[in-house]
């Protein structure tokens, strides 16, 4: 009958991820997973349309390029009288105008979670993402926020990252730093307008010292860079520790007496003390490690695969002095780290160790033995499903081998047969058979 | 600091709805729930991207007013090589796309569940959304498709609607027909081109039999409507029955014998034998059912508040032909079912009848005693984490009618007291404080 129609073939669309059925299973586990380690630390879920006002999300910063706009196809006169509109490209614009707004109606600390998609307008390129995941934790105070926030951030994405299914072998650790203890130095040192020239200093473990020698000679504009504040520098940005009595014992070698410096050194041991309950090496404090971005003004952090550690930050964020400055007349500071979950989930599907066997949910597929048993069978799937249990009835009455094919081919786990002689199940990984209790039976874990 | 500050407060997006986080904690249980219900039938998750090229979106129809196009703000050349986007209007389309495009990597038949955002380009009116949820799920096969599908449907939406915190005392109920009984009546006297005149005879209970009658006439174009051809089409759309023999008694009086007509009856009457197991009055045959769209072919389904009937339906869809003409050179006839999500949530969180007093996902709280005891109290969440307990730990040694009040303010239902002359734990409703052991403690159901 289809012969004459005219077909068009829709392809994929570049920087846009789409997954099969059995991907997005192992998709939903990671997301699972995520949000029951946000939730059991207390972070409550937000989620914010996926639209701002264009003038909110180009009021901070270079980002317009990025935007995707929307408009109505056909526009008319009355979209004239509205704010233009496009797709967030982050949670944190949003979320602060979201707090800024709801002000009155949350409680502080705020702690909240969100999961969502956000869009980057990029050209497109291999490996870009223009549509991607990111799982956002942020905890915000008014006036003042305590530092037990700054170590509970790097807790929670440890716990969740070794605990992604199929994430078990990766080496992963966290670095920690403190931006006051290298501008503190830095401006100890004389060297104003630091921060700009700060960022090449966590490329040491790229480039080697020498050049980062070099590069510091040239970019903080020292007519002549002394060997003292080099090597102080140097010496700083090579501490590597996940102690904190090796960290102050570290520091103290520089001789700096400067109180932001001072400051930034008891925070970060301050977290290093509250994380000594995980394994050794899983997060360090690194003092090369500044982030990019001028919004950082306390602690930061990075995660990085320890055997491909030019793969970049898979999990970052940091401490910053005010989320919604501009939106309302409060004082505002948060701590907050993220997952690229997308680019990550990505990398690992493509890495090929995610069990994707499974093209279903089902925990068993029910056999239909013959249609005049039909009610029969309905009501046993339904009793079983009322226990917890996924069970997918098969939708005919066919030849038993074509519905064992089919639980196969679907990967589902176990098939039952209700037997006029009594329940059977089948593991069909095993191919073991035996008797089952439609009131007691449980998925083995 | 801030008083010179420029403020400017962005205020909500018309038709974008966004939640409070105790609002978003309700919303999160319903699609806990529905995704629930989905899975314990086999269906499987997918997602599509939030955008669709233009084409395949316009290709089936008269809807691009409602679209909206993205565009990169500022954009160059490299984006003229590319297929122009726009945000999906639906889920169906998508998923259109989706089985065209992956059909060699899909089981048949292939049961999806797809719970996401949609976008409609509405001028600005109230009560409309221009974002928001949709949850479908559809059975699609190759050439043919069991009719065990189309009583699944409304099964699975049935414990959907009546199981949603909140919804519990809602009297609600589903309408099914099954277009090729009504169609091959009027094909059967004679009326030609009748699927255009369909649908005011659903609107039967609303307007009155005279008028429905006069409509008839009207428009059916029959110079003359006999009393027997106006009788036998009001009969059938007056049918309203839960039981199949009913139905066919009902239908007999009739005394049409059509083979499209009679193949529509055995269907109906096999989906209500399939649902027997249902309360009564849950679900009902209504032969005045028709629905819009001529996209559907057989089986029709739509859900009504029974003390709101002018409210329209809450979860609708039915029987196709063919998923993905247009696509692929295959026949995949199908069927769905949607809720939409959104509307209802809104409804029912103006309704008040949601339980909104949780602005935290956590069990409890715990009490910070003081600071040099912080390391004990970190551990001590840590093992009540590992028994699946949402923990959250207080942030700081504060007095602990402060700490108390916080809890409170957070409608966190536990505290947790870790004295050192034993833990207590203080239920926050009764206010009642009982001794607790961190390796039993479970909160009560």
């Amino acid at each position: 009958m289809s012969n004459d129609r005219k077909i068009y073939k829709p392809g994929p669309i570049r920087g846009f991820p789409e997954w099969l059925p059995e991907e997005r299973l192992v998709e939903q586990k990671w997301f699972d997973h995520i949000r029951n380690v946000f939730e059991s630390y207390g972070f409550c879920s937000i989620e914010t349309p996926s639209v701002e006002e264009i003038d909110v999300l180009t009021a901070k910063g270079e980002v317009d390029k990025e935007i995707y706009v929307i408009e109505r196809l056909h526009k008319d006169d009355s979209d004239k009288s509205e704010a233009r509109l496009a797709l967030h490209f982050d949670q944190t614009v949003p979320f602060a105008r979201y707090v800024a707004m709801r002000f009155n109606d949350l409680v502080f600390p705020f702690k909240r979670y969100q999961i969502q998609r956000v869009w980057r307008g990029e050209r497109p390129q291999a490996g870009r993402f223009r549509e991607f995941y990111q799982c956002d934790i942020d905890v915000i105070g008014v006036d003042a926020l305590p530092m037990h926030f700054d170590a509970e951030m790097p807790a929670v994405m440890w716990e969740i990252l070794t605990g992604l299914p199929g994430m078990e072998n990766e080496k992963i650790q966290m670095q920690i730093s403190n931006r006051k203890v290298l501008l503190g130095l830095l401006a100890h040192l004389g060297i104003k307008d630091a921060v700009k020239y700060t960022t090449f200093i966590d490329k040491m473990e790229k480039i080697g010292i020498d050049a980062v020698k070099a590069g510091l000679k040239l970019n903080l504009r020292l007519d002549e860079l002394s060997e003292d504040i080099a090597d102080k520098i140097l010496h700083l940005a090579s501490i590597k520790t996940s102690d904190a009595v090796t960290l102050r014992a570290e520091i103290a070698k520089l001789g700096i007496n400067d109180e932001s410096f001072n400051i930034g050194v008891e925070e970060l041991a301050f977290v290093l003390e509250s994380l000594k309950g995980l394994p050794k090496d899983a997060i360090v404090a690194d003092l090369s490690i500044v982030r990019g971005l001028d919004y950082y003004t306390g602690t930061v952090y990075e995660t990085r695969f320890l055997d491909d550690p030019t793969y970049g930050s898979i999990c970052s964020g940091g401490r910053y002095d005010d989320l919604a400055s501009g939106y309302i007349n409060k004082h505002l500071p948060g701590v907050g780290i993220s997952i690229g979950f997308s680019r990550l989930f990505a990398k690992m599907i493509e890495k090929g160790t995610l069990n994707t066997t499974q093209k279903s949910p089902a925990d068993l597929m029910m056999i239909m033995p013959s249609e005049d048993r039909r009610g029969e069978i309905l009501a046993l799937c339904q009793g079983l499903r009322k226990r917890g249990i996924k069970v997918e009835m098969y939708h005919a009455a066919r030849k038993i081998p074509d519905q064992l094919k089919y639980a196969a081919k679907k990967g589902i786990p176990y098939v039952w047969f209700p037997d006029e002689d009594g329940h059977k199940i089948k593991n069909m990984l095993t191919q073991e058979q035996g008797p089952a209790d439609p009131a007691t039976w449980e998925r083995p874990q």
